[in-house]
């Protein structure tokens, strides 16, 4: 196969490392390559160094806006064909990143809610198990509102032990403890009348697997390197609009 | 802890993008961040549509060294302050590398016989487990030889046998059958009054572990990430003439 036209992702990362690392690693499993030039070109900025956007959206901590914006354009220049973000709550600042390029920039949280109607086309209301700042945004809920589904969240004491799993993660813990809460935290909100559950957080994939959740998991993680394959090998066209 | 003064890492990558993967991962691991923010700024450019290393070093391919230069550029230009490359064998091309460059790059070779001499300081014989294009460079052979150590090599069964599991592993394998082959090899190399063993080629360790080995093995992967967490946060200098 010539793969000479393939195109090459830029990959904003480092929010946080661990996420990255996992993201890389479903972009590898979901290449099926055979040699190492079969696999996709990818450059990753892992730059943890970017200002916390929990904390930014709750109005405590500096915009990470203006990090994000030079992560973009140094993909762009470094020579990404189209540039995603491994992490799900920068998209709130995704009009920061797309004023700074020029190249396409794929948002995950579109991707994920093209995934829920692709894949789970008769579900109209979804469990979102998103950081704080993801919720508060309101990212997912424009996003899932357009396609005429509800989202749900955890109510406020699970969403606040949530945030603490979401650091402990981040903290490097993956043991037993922080998964066996997490799968309870999933369980509880799928008995919310919800069709699917969406780990709308790149840390929840490191500690919650589809095989752990009694309903349909969509890890947004694999969701992004899936279609970063497909677009990268332009066997599906980049979406419209971006 | 101030880390605003850490060195940006800029890594090539794709040689290939399973060993990226896991030098990455080690990297992270030997960071012991316990926030995002405390976690090192890689800059990784994983680009394995890179020429084979070892059919341009035996003559059948063509030469990597441009594009490894041109890597290295892009990555100094998207802010790297010292580069690494997560290969052995494509070490063979490090002044193609380095006349690209003004920023330091730091030889994983030399950072593996430093590690021998530090770790391991009585042994005058090491058991190389390398690629071909590596053996065929003599690069691990002269930075021993400097050093007043021996290099031994796999007869040339067991080295044709190597290249087979090597290229296994790079086409996604990494089953029992791999590792337990591997660990066979290892374990012959062991036998013929070596000190320590080397794996001298990044996709090694996908299947080899110390754990499995009689013979203390020292992972060309792991050194170069635990040296890229020091030098990155100053606690030790970048090597002299570098």
């Amino acid at each position: 196969m010539d793969r000479s036209d393939e195109l090459v992702v830029g990959v904003m990362g480092g929010l946080g490392p661990e996420a990255t690392h996992d993201f890389f690693g479903k972009v590898l499993a979901h290449s099926n390559a055979r040699t190492d030039q079969q696999h996709l070109h990818l450059i990753i900025d892992n730059n943890p160094k970017t200002p916390n956007r929990n904390d930014a959206i709750a109005g405590v901590g500096p915009s990470p806006g203006p990090a994000l914006a030079t992560m973009a354009q140094r993909l762009e220049e470094a020579g990404a064909d189209f540039i995603v973000m491994a992490c799900n709550t920068a998209h709130a600042y995704e009009k920061d990143i797309r004023r700074a390029i020029s190249k396409p920039f794929v948002s995950l949280i579109d991707e994920v809610v093209a995934e829920v109607r692709r894949s789970h086309s008769e579900v109209r209301r979804v469990g979102l198990l998103a950081a704080q700042g993801c919720i508060d945004s309101q990212i997912y809920h424009k996003a899932f509102r357009s396609a005429g589904i509800e989202v749900v969240t955890p109510d406020p004491p699970s969403q606040s032990e949530l945030m603490k799993l979401i650091y402990r993660i981040k903290s490097g813990e993956r043991d037993d403890s922080v998964r066996s809460s997490m799968r309870a935290l999933a369980e509880r909100l799928s008995q919310s009348g919800v069709g699917v559950l969406i780990a709308g957080c790149t840390e929840v994939p490191l500690v919650l697997t589809s095989q752990s959740c009694t309903l349909p998991l969509v890890d947004s993680t694999d969701v992004l390197a899936r279609r970063c394959v497909s677009y990268a090998r332009r066997t599906e066209p980049l979406p419209a609009g971006v």
